[in-house]
């Protein structure tokens, strides 16, 4: 049967060009071909081949991670491959590996926050690999409060030299990846003391291993911090533990960027950190001691924040499709149940329950796809902005990424564990990919802001607008929209769910503004407004959910508003839209009838229009997952290959187990034979 | 450090008797006094250390366990443990492994499905572990419906034998536990085909292995399926595939149980099989090929079904207290943010969004622990109705136990993950004992019976009743109910959530009766009731879990109603029976409000309510999850150990990963120095 496709009648089903989505999925035919094009060069290459990855033990994880990413640097020379490219490949090559920070993190922290000539000194031997580098920040003690970092700076005007010391246990740096094991360098954050006095936190450019033999510097303690979630995922990454001894570097090896701005460009895969880098300074020390306040504006700092989470936001709809994909061809595939007069049975994609479970994840994959678009979008208007000295809108910018990054991650990671429990018992096994896949895709929960810490950040911003300025305003506003909205003319039905997207945005736009007026007023119940927001945080995490749904609604039909070439592309995008809205709607029906949005029959009719729409998608559901044009290689599943032939390429993989190259298991004369002869009291355990 | 207890200040604060709750958590002072000593037992034994465990390879963590389900054997004969203190001792090794199928599965079946005379000759070899059984009856296209298994035993009356062949690739043996490697015997499950007419699936005694040499007998092709989800988990385990062709084995080897019903007492680890055990047979075939219906009354098979799936919910609440004890010891630790003038941090359990997510799930941890006892006793009082021909409850106790396993395992495995998301960083290391718990413990919503299709029969049950006698009679009586809610006397305000549980139960009766009947009114709209069920399927879904919800609240109720001795003992599980219902009504608020249960201000209400239980909960947080009563050895975590003493153990056991063997790692010389000395493109690589 090799060669045959499975999935063809599902394929013949569908009601729309998919390789026009194709397109639209990619952001650009531009996109698509050079996506297309190295995923395929990867795919095709045994040198990238990721199929043993969880029989491996942690050495032979890590070395061969090591060979693949030196692998992959000799592809990008040779075939004198483009930076987009390179990213490209790094991509689609599909592990975390010490060269994601070394050009997501390192190289970036120097160009945002080095003076030129320390951009002309280390930026070339980064970029050649000369130097590999780390993001050492966060410490054993101390992730989410950078602002609370142990290590120590100690300017030392006799030498011209900094000592970075680690003053306590809890101030061991601890999860940098790439520090275990390879990085030769690191831009290591530490508090800075000059003349007694401490000045926050700053980076600095530290050797960490001899360019020479690779052995730790005098005063590193360094070494890996040990086995993480998942049999491959980040233990192929060397996330390392470093204490610092008095460690002695040049003056000239502290990051004082103060020139003008220019450091928001950076590659695709910034984002390997785990947890959040909020308030670094950037500032100067002179051969004196003394020390100035940089005039690099505070809010600069922001932007790589913000750029490192706008890739999160895109990254989240890439890792949701991937299990998407999987669950929905292997739910096609699949049969259970239903088999009339010795006839197949029901394929599970034709169940109600499993569609009301995938399809909105189907809806979401893209959703996020064009919420991550627009914030693409909005970080490079905030950066000509900035350019321009306009800080205006740098605040809601912040604030929307913050969210939007911990909305999709949260969404996508249990997105990713509901695909698996889609695919039932062989969803567990790793030949499903799926395990690998939450493994891996988890953390995005934690680094780089956690979740929950940024949605207080959100309502920070919106909450403390509201309870300053909507609050006397704000609240008629709002009144007014409340009234509007009631309208016999406005009112909800199973039509206007359906016709109009506007009365649909409508609802998400009053449900997020009342639950933030609802807690301004709660709020204005305190005398002290920080114990308040302390006491009320569950509540202004909730208005922050519907604040940042409300976002992803509203861009998906701004994406629907533009001219979107191919027969029925826009028609099936339109179905995934109401799909995602309706959804939303239904899980959080709590919030849109406690706050009046809707009614009870509109929840109803909603959930009737909902049902209707997955009778939509259904012939068109393998298509849908087609568009996003994964390879074999890269979906790293049995059960969501291309031609759906899964049956067989599962019972040949079983076979492949370290456990079957004997019969006999290792252990039997040992520890099984004794039990059967009745042996034991005697056996040596 | 050592030996001082970081969190006495906690244990100090608690307003309760800890060591009464501890009688309270175990069921009886008996269970407290056999759990306490056996899991020190285990503990103090390095025999049975499981530290190491992530670090190994899928072979040595398989040898490893064998050595230690014989080292087990080796310690219960050794110490003449009874049946409890094995059952006990196998719990705390804390390990998957081929012996709980063995003693759960395996021996179960043959006293519930054999004859008196197959009984006699297996069980004593089982019970002495001269023989070692598996229970196949999943195949590689065939989980939940094993009526459609295609595994045939085709009765040949000139041998006076069966032939047991696997026809098909999908009708491959795959998932059953202990097979791939160890097992001697099997109970397969089959098609039995009796002088060329099909008779439905029964089971079968099946040697798969010599007892000479271990070698699998001729016709066999058996095997390991390959890796699964988490590091060490139920790699543990030989989840095995096996094929049969045309194996002969003699009649008196298929399970032909047909005199009275003694089976249904099984040991408390019957709970390994990946995917459900439904509708099995039990019949005859005499010498001379005539099939004969088993005169074991059908329901008797629901019987073994009941009794695993209320050893599944009781699980539920040790696996789900076992986050909870880690996360909040952890979370007592933990500091970050909130420093004044240079003061130590705020420790994270006083945020209050830590609190809002981890309360509840330990308010869960105990809801689960008294509805699992409650579960026992229905099962207790079922088995002997039926053994007075009484099946008049076994329908409703299906339906409950069905939708409890669900409802418990779900809320359990979401739980375990929330758990470890609370741990922030730490809780993604493998120390952390969160990956470990979690991948353990996910199956759990897919095995015996996967947990949508569960809700399903519960639906089915609950509405079916609904649709055909409640609908006329059903809701003139819920009519009556909705309006005796609204009486002016019974409004629920703040007052009557706090003091008033029986407000609250008749909130969550209103809710789940309510949802049911509006599911049963949707469903007379169709013509053609099987389709009506198949469209609404996840409407009913919802209505199952509203109605296994009100079981759980309604049974920590009435355990409340029992004497529960010991200073303030009652006083904390009452703030957690609160605590629980009312994050419930929180989270599902769209359903109260829908169906007019609630209003929205007593949904704000309750939620005030609910902000001020979680300040009453958090002085006794850390005694509450003492009360577990949990060795370190079994809790595996370092963010949980009982001292608190977290980042020096943290930081010591980075140190002991593989990686750290060489201070330079392997592969440094082939890919690492090729790179820093840009050899690359002659590397051989």
């Amino acid at each position: 049967m090799e060669g045959v496709d499975h999935l063809a009648h599902e394929r013949n089903k569908s009601e729309f060009d998919v390789d026009a989505m194709k397109i639209v999925w990619a952001g650009s035919p531009h996109a698509f071909v050079v996506s297309d094009r190295i995923s395929k060069l990867v795919a095709s290459d045994p040198g990238f081949r990721k199929d043993n990855r969880s029989t491996l033990s942690r050495k032979e994880l890590f070395k061969n991670t090591l060979r693949k990413a030196a692998y992959a640097w000799k592809t990008i020379i040779d075939l004198h491959l483009s930076e987009e490219e390179a990213a490209k490949l790094r991509f689609y090559v599909d592990e975390p590996a010490f060269t994601d920070v070394h050009w997501g993190m390192f190289i970036p922290a120097i160009k945002g926050q080095g003076t030129e000539e320390q951009q002309q000194k280390w930026l070339p031997l980064a970029y050649k690999m000369q130097i590999i580098g780390c993001y050492a920040q966060t410490e054993l003690g101390h992730g989410s409060n950078v602002q609370g970092l142990e290590t120590t700076a100690t300017f030392d005007p006799q030498t011209d030299e900094f000592i970075i010391h680690s003053p306590t246990l809890t101030s061991s740096k601890w999860w940098p990846g790439g520090l275990g094991k390879v990085a030769t360098h690191a831009i290591a954050y530490a508090l800075l003391i000059v003349g007694g006095r401490e000045q926050g936190v700053h980076g600095f450019i530290v050797q960490l291993r001899s360019l020479e033999d690779h052995s730790p510097l005098p005063g590193m303690t360094v070494g890996d911090i040990g086995m993480k979630f998942g049999n491959g995922a980040y233990n192929a990454m060397d996330n390392g533990v470093l204490r610092f001894d008095h460690v002695r570097i040049p003056r000239n090896q502290m990051l004082m960027r103060c020139a003008q701005y220019t450091c928001l460009c950076m590659p695709s895969d910034a984002k390997l950190i785990l947890e959040p880098c909020i308030l670094i300074r950037v500032s100067q020390v002179t051969c004196e001691g003394k020390y100035k306040q940089s005039d690099v504006p505070r809010q600069l700092v922001y932007g790589a924040m913000l750029y490192v989470r706008q890739t999160i936001v895109a990254d989240a709809s890439c890792a949701l499709s991937r299990a998407v994909c999987i669950a929905t061809r292997y739910s096609a595939v699949r049969r259970q149940f239903g088999s009339q007069n010795g006839g197949p049975e029901t394929q599970v994609i034709d169940y109600k329950t499993q569609q009301s479970r995938l399809f909105p994840l189907l809806a979401s994959a893209y959703a996020f796809r064009f919420v991550g678009e627009w914030l693409k979008w909005l970080y490079a208007d905030v950066t000509q902005r900035l350019q321009a000295n306009d800080f205006s809108t740098l605040p809601e910018a912040h604030a929307c990424t913050a969210g939007l990054k911990s909305l999709t991650t949260t969404a996508t990671a249990d997105g990713i564990e509901e695909c698996r429990k889609l695919c039932g018992g062989h969803g567990y096994l790793c030949s499903s990919g799926l395990p690998e896949l939450f493994a891996v895709y988890v953390p995005a929960c934690t680094y780089e802001g956690e979740n929950t810490v940024l949605l207080l950040q959100v309502r920070d911003m919106s909450c403390k607008v509201s309870h300053e300025d909507c609050f006397s305003a704000g609240v008629q506003q709002e009144t007014s929209r409340y009234n509007s909205l009631y309208d016999s003319s406005r009112a909800f039905n199973a039509m206007s769910l359906r016709c109009s997207k506007s009365a649909l945005l409508e609802a998400f736009e009053a449900r997020a503004a009342r639950m933030c007026v609802a807690c301004a007023q709660n709020l204005s119940n305190f005398d002290n407004p920080e114990e308040g927001f302390a006491e009320l945080s569950a509540d202004l995490v909730e208005a922050a959910v519907a604040h940042c749904q409300l976002l992803v609604v509203s861009k998906f039909i701004e994406k629907l508003q533009q001219e979107i070439p191919g027969k029925g592309v826009k028609q099936q995008l339109e179905v995934l839209c109401n799909i995602y809205a309706l959804f939303l709607l239904h899980k959080h029906q709590g919030d849109f009838l406690s706050t009046g949005c809707i009614t009870p029959k509109h929840a109803a009719l909603a959930n009737d229009e909902l049902r209707s729409l997955y009778s939509q998608v259904r012939p068109n559901a393998i298509a849908l997952v087609d568009a996003f044009n994964y390879t074999d290689h890269y979906l790293g599943s049995i059960l969501g290959c291309y031609d759906g032939n899964v049956y067989p390429k599962l019972y040949e993989a079983a076979w492949k187990d370290p456990l079957n190259e004997s019969v006999v298991p290792d252990g039997y004369h040992q520890y099984i034979r004794p039990l059967l002869k009745q042996e034991i009291r005697t056996a040596r355990l």
